[in-house]
């Protein structure tokens, strides 16, 4: 059981990450590549609970040392399938390498699971199992995005299609919680996303949310309403929305900056000259492609349960694995959870003990 | 009155469209240069009521030949601010440039208005002055937006913070109309934006506008749920969605192609190759501004009112400005709000009768 105040203790043991090797549409060697790319980061100081069928995995293995010397091998003979229903999912899959990987974080085994897998199946498990934190209604998905200034952190990206102003005000405290860890600001700026910048714009929940966050007496860096284009300008760290809105923004951005990269294309194609000036740049324009690279900003965490779930894209390659998996491992090193219970203790939204109560320690 | 099975009117006098020279930033000379642009390709065709001071207006129109021969001056002392609230433009602004310019589609001396004002004033003074279509309950903002095929139809770009799922119908209804107009299709392809394509996804909005849709009876070319990256996909010819959601996804596609061409520029300066490589492919490479230009994409439409009005941009220039008004002399042509009310009386969502009674011609 957890004391809201008790100070963290000093873990010597090497934190443990739970990996469900058989999601991804390259499994398992996409999930075993990237897993060996964060162990020859991590060394010692992480160990791997890798989840799927034990011969497969132990044969392909023999390829990756790394994480050979840093993992342990748990069989799970069910996979859930990428347009398995999260129902079903819920049904048969506690067994599954998925299932198996959220309960090793259920039982204090991992303080971390990272899957490519099905997201529907992986949220409604995580869900189950997992339960929310103290004080939190629904989880959110939260993740980074490029901008012209510095990586901004963005919530919710698509669990919630309904949200009213508390959920808001939840997401805000959650994702001030993770742009701390992952963006390292001590006080990241939060805006909360709207169809204009002055207060009576936009919907209600909205405009309620903000006032709930003025008057939540909690030491936020909350600059009020921002707008679609400033997720581009990277006007603020933290971007909160409902999880409609945000799902359909980081898809409209993504598909405009496609859209983009094809007129370019096109363009460089355009005649001689454009070809040869093409050839020229071609160093310097990849520049733009590196900052783009999803695999970058793989990996986006179901805030606000009961232990860290990280969500791996499922097309994504090794490098993009690792970079979930080390979202996992920043998140657990710094307990977000501990944070974001501290910051809604502080709220009054509810008390010390029910806090207390309802939260079991995955340690 | 109108009875909605007539033919319409074989129109021998020229259009009329009413013109708030003193919107925008750059009013009046940025109105009546796209004004003298319009006038340039309409001839005779077109006649406008140009709203504004007399003596102001009368001695810039003498650079604006073209214009001044298909024009007439309409005396209004007063202009709405760009920072005037709606509900203070209402009281006020009855005969100011802008209040004017409406009042001509009222009663029936215009068939359209164009304004580059106060967006806010435009929309409130509007819906009284002029009120809904019948059977429609809430009027969209309506535009074009360029994607990788061809240009697309986006509503609602932010009249209603929140719809229900009767709103997104008539969306629909009216976004149907307008692709036909605006890009000529006879059956566009209608999408509904949602979180993902399958019919479980999203929220009950959404759910129950898809079933709306289907079982209206109407000959639309409904393909379901589209996603964000859809828009830059260009995927269907027509995108119906709340003006919450339609606000922010538009926004972030012009942060977003913004963020872009500031990587773009970034590259190109990185070295001497590549400063050398963009010399030779400037030329090709201006084709993308010209693909992108907002000017080209100016001019929406408050569609779902007895009249047509078309705003622009503040900020823009002549030719943006020629844009819009182009926009509201082809809608006005193809008498858009007449096909609008008989598809709404095909749905059975209102009487024949009720359509009749309710609407009064502007003509």
């Amino acid at each position: 059981m957890l004391n809201a105040n008790a100070s963290r203790p000093s873990v010597q043991r090497p934190l443990v990450i739970a990996i469900d090797a058989m999601g991804g549409d390259h499994a398992p060697e996409m999930a075993l590549a990237g897993a060996e790319k964060a162990a020859s980061v991590y060394g010692a100081s992480v160990h791997f609970l890798l989840y799927g069928p034990q011969d497969r995995l132990a044969s392909a293995l023999s390829r990756y040392p790394r994480l050979a010397a840093a993992s342990t091998l748990h069989h799970a003979v069910d996979v859930i399938a990428n347009d398995e229903k999260p129902s079903a999912a819920l049904r048969r899959g506690r067994d599954s390498s998925m299932g198996l990987a959220i309960r090793a974080v259920r039982e204090g085994k991992a303080q971390g699971v990272v899957s490519a897998g099905n997201t529907g199946a992986l949220m409604a498990m995580a869900k189950v199992f997992l339960r929310t934190l103290p004080g939190i209604d629904r989880p959110a998905i939260c993740g980074t995005l490029p901008t012209e200034k510095e990586r901004i952190v963005m919530l919710d990206l698509g669990a919630n299609s309904a949200c009213t102003a508390e959920n808001l005000f939840e997401f805000t405290v959650m994702g001030n919680a993770y742009a701390r860890v992952m963006l390292g600001k001590t006080r990241p700026s939060i805006g909360l996303l709207n169809v204009g910048v002055e207060e009576v714009k936009g919907n209600e929940a909205v405009r309620s949310a903000a006032l709930l966050i003025r008057e939540s007496g909690l030491d936020l860096n909350f600059v009020g309403f921002v707008e679609g284009d400033d997720l581009g300008k990277g006007t603020v760290d933290v971007v909160v929305t409902d999880g409609f809105t945000g799902n359909i923004a980081l898809k409209t951005a993504e598909g405009t900056a496609k859209f983009y990269t094809s007129l370019l294309k096109a363009a460089l194609k355009k005649n001689l000259l454009s070809k040869l000036g093409a050839l020229l740049a071609k160093p310097a324009l990849l520049s733009i492609k590196d900052t783009l690279d999803p695999r970058t900003y793989n990996g986006a965490m179901f805030l606000g349960l009961n232990g860290i779930v990280v969500k791996s894209h499922g097309g994504t390659d090794d490098i993009g694995f690792a970079n979930a998996v080390r979202v996992a491992v920043e998140l657990a090193q710094h307990d977000i959870n501990q944070s974001i219970i501290a910051e809604m203790v502080k709220t009054g939204h509810m008390l010390a003990e029910e806090a207390a109560g309802d939260y079991e320690e995955p340690l």
